[in-house]
């Protein structure tokens, strides 16, 4: 079993409740299971013409998730892409209509057509008002008299379902909803044949092809045509409908068959917006999964003329799950980049002091490199040495452009070199740190405590805490002692680094991956780089 | 290439463009491409906090799909499951970020992370004030101490971002994000890998097993586990949940992982209900697609404490395309079934002279069968005779059950044994055909107009048109001449019958599916049926 389902003669009744229990209470069902399968809207009260919808399942979010003010009054579901019986259609429409009369919105096929036709007679012989409307909007065979109902439809039970919102009369919905009908065009392609449960997956369509013009119910496309990505699939289908609509700007319907990927879906509405149909398109409804066939890894496109009053039903609102709304449709819209994003070094000044500070710092890492790159290597890819040497050597060579004698410029322009010039996550965290103690110093903080405000913000981002073995377990006590003098902090330093040889869980970083056997009695070597650091300071 | 994508290095690029076309113009981007891609609000003024978010795409309908009012000010897209860059997220936070400040909501990965919190300190070295926080809400292996952020962010951005929209300041608005991300957990399920646009899919989960405990990068899950269905996911997903989850009622957010059908989202919804975490769910986002990764056939389950304050937030409204909505979580309620939907049998009368019809009419159906079964064999399944005599055996049976003087009635009635006992098409549309009669002459209308409403109706709901070799082509023209008498109608149907043989292509019913060869100089099972009749009863 390769989908989430369960038994499968209970697949459409437990789907139809999950989607009541999810409804907010706007939807309820008729008391029929399992054989009458009938969701209507919670808040009907008769008084306006309903509008009753349905067929096979499979279709999800159709047609159920289109009940609701606004839209279907009910869905009347079938089993798996079997048409619903005569007495689940009976019932539901018996279940809304009243005075007002009921519209059935019918897709074109013989089942449906058969099935909703004999209950819509039996409702007549019952006294109550039936009309039926029958959609046939594909175009995938342009001269067959019977053309299939698929994502089209949406715009029947959309525009017709706002008209009966506002209180139309039968007559009045029902000749809007043969407009509608009549002015829309549809097409699908695929890219794969869709899971039927319970049935083995037919493997029909060869990678590089797609199928053009297939229905929602897995049935085989008119053609399969060679399939050269998404620019190429929206350039037929665009070619397709561009024949058959008519005049004008049209509003557009972009649905998922199912199993199309959100990024897929948004890379084709980008080309529809590309494509040669492009100019004929003024609105949009979707991209979304509206009438899917399963998991079809496919897409259809439905296309209506619109006109002032079709758009404002379009636009109407409505309290159902599924439908996307209807959008403008055009080109995306840009705003300039906003200033600041390159960083700007800070004008240079001399301190001889620091100068010669930081100098010794970059000559002690460099010196370093070759034993902090052997220490990596017992957890790590051993290049923690030459990653600072590199970081070391920019610094040494940019020493002159620095601010030395501006400190919170200072730490900023080092933070800067630092993520320019050394890779990794450790170039990041030390550019944070010391982006972060440049911060604390313009607002006044002294060494200690804006080297501590860099190192907590370090801590945030990177995780690391105390004992986790990382440069912190150095870093954190060296700070902590530094106010009391560069030797106690040096000694702090070298005590924490130490400290690190004996925790065999690394918690954070690379060395996380590492088990502990391999780490013990190794000092970590972003620690030890810490220590050394200090030592150095400390014995100028 | 198996995806509705172009070339791999363009995805991105085009999908942004592709979701801004459909906005109805409620999101730009920065001019930036193709290095910085970069969603914001159109209508954003900067007189609230920002909120932004962001992180490596293939997660659609995130982060961009959640930009708008009420939710993301901006979203950050790096390149498919890449961390967007330090320069890209620094551009997204000085785009919008005025006076009241910025919120970073960044998912727990280290790229994010550490590009999120340099370009923060980047935009805080510029004079703007900017939070983080870091959402990790994956439970899938409890122990680590950097657990993912997944889903549950959708919790974050809602909350926080109507927190912003209500005119919070920053640090209310960081406190609020910072308590909805202690108290959401998230476990993830798959039954199948992700494609990533340019690699091999992996073939990492054999039929029978599901994932459990997986990221939204296609990364291994924690564990395999046997797949025994959607009731059996949603138990185990709910009992890892109910362990890390605290006490008292939660919101649950249903997300599908890219690639699951609507129908298996709507069973997973129904599962819920029933599983063991039922009672402490009271409210629930989704079933949608939120935070996928790519087309993952998975969906992960959050949970989140309710409190009336939060419920408010997540149920604010928003302008943004991805957001669900939030539901009341509740078992399905059921509505009685109307009355009427058994057809109840007509008070039997007495009208000799038309009981002698019938069984008359009955009689010549019998006779005819084998006949009729030849022809249809030639187009079909060669069973119209037997068809036919089915109904004409029950119809005589009940004859005496009959409401024979009373004509709708008798209609009615006789539309009602042939849908009961006539099987195939060609059952229901002559049971609406005599329904449709019945309703004429319940309205006043004698025989010949009553049988040219039942034509009409039948030929509304079958579609078949006078010449596409159906019943239609002698039973119309028969119509047409009853008012001239029986011998004329006969006459009538008879030659249309004739003229069948003639038809070399049937654009109705079953024989619409045979080449004009096999047909030619055959008539039409049907149109001989409704011939033979007719001259039955003229010749009496």
């Amino acid at each position: 079993m390769a989908q989430f389902l369960n038994a499968r003669e209970n697949i459409v009744t437990e789907a139809i409740d999950g989607l009541l229990g999810a409804s907010n209470g706007r939807l309820v069902r008729l008391d029929g299971y399992p054989h009458i399968k009938v969701v209507v809207r919670a808040d009907w009260d008769r008084g306006k013409v309903a509008i009753v919808s349905g067929g096979g399942s499979g279709h999800e979010p159709s047609h159920a998730g289109f009940v609701g003010k606004g839209m279907l009054t009910t869905a009347v579901c079938g089993d798996i892409f079997a048409s619903p019986s005569v007495d689940a259609v009976l019932a539901g429409i018996l279940a809304v209509t009243g005075d007002a009369g009921c519209l059935l919105v019918v897709k074109n096929y013989t089942g449906d057509r058969l099935n909703f036709g004999l209950a819509a007679e039996r409702a007549r012989a019952l006294g109550k008002k039936v009309n039926i409307v029958i959609v046939a909007d594909d175009i995938a065979l342009p001269d067959i008299p019977q053309p299939r109902g698929i994502a089209g439809t949406l715009f029947v039970h959309k525009i017709a379902g706002a008209a009966a919102e506002n209180g139309a009369d039968l007559q009045a919905v029902t000749d809007i909803a043969k407009r509608v009908i009549s002015g829309t065009r549809s097409i699908g392609m695929s890219l794969d044949t869709c899971t039927v449960p319970g049935s083995p997956r037919e493997d029909r369509i060869p990678f590089g092809k797609a199928e053009l013009g297939l229905g929602i119910h897995g049935e085989p496309g008119v053609e399969q045509v060679d399939f050269v990505g998404a620019k190429g699939a929206l350039a037929l289908v665009g070619a397709k409908l561009g024949e058959a609509m008519g005049s004008g700007p049209h509003v557009a319907l972009l649905n998922n068959l199912g199993g199309t990927s959100s990024l897929e879906m948004a890379v084709l509405t980008h080309e529809l917006a590309q494509s040669g149909l492009a100019t004929r398109i003024s609105h949009i409804v979707g991209p979304a999964s509206m009438m899917t066939a399963l998991d079809m890894r496919g897409f259809s496109l439905s296309v209506f003329p619109v006109s002032a009053g079709d758009l404002a039903a379009l636009n109407a609102s409505v309290q159902v799950t599924a439908w996307p709304g209807l959008a403008k449709f055009g080109l995306p819209q840009t705003v300039p980049m906003p200033a600041g994003i390159a960083p700007t070094a800070e004008a240079p000044s001399a301190n001889a002091q620091l100068r010669k500070l930081i100098l010794g710092i970059c000559a002690t890492l460099l010196t370093a490199a070759p034993d902090l790159n052997a220490l990596d290597a017992k957890s790590g890819d051993g290049d923690t040495g030459s990653t600072l040497a590199g970081a070391a050597r920019a610094l040494r060579d940019q020493v002159d452009q620095l601010p030395l004698n501006d400190i919170p410029a200072l730490y900023r322009s080092v933070s800067r070199v630092l993520s320019q010039t050394m890779g990794g996550s450790s170039g990041v965290l030390l550019a944070i740190f010391f982006a972060a103690a440049g911060e604390a110093a313009a607002g006044g903080a002294q060494l200690p405590e804006a080297m501590r405000a860099g190192l907590q913000r370090m801590q945030q981002i990177g995780g690391a805490q105390l004992g986790d073995r990382t440069m912190v377990d150095a870093l954190a006590p060296a700070l902590d002692e530094l106010t009391l003098g560069l030797p106690a902090a040096a000694a702090a330093a070298r005590e924490g680094a130490n400290l690190t040889a004996t925790m065999t869980q690394a918690r954070s970083g690379r060395a996380s991956y590492v088990t502990g056997g391999q780490l013990a009695g190794h000092i970590d070597p972003g620690a030890e780089a810490v220590a050394r650091l200090f030592e150095a300071v400390a014995n100028r």
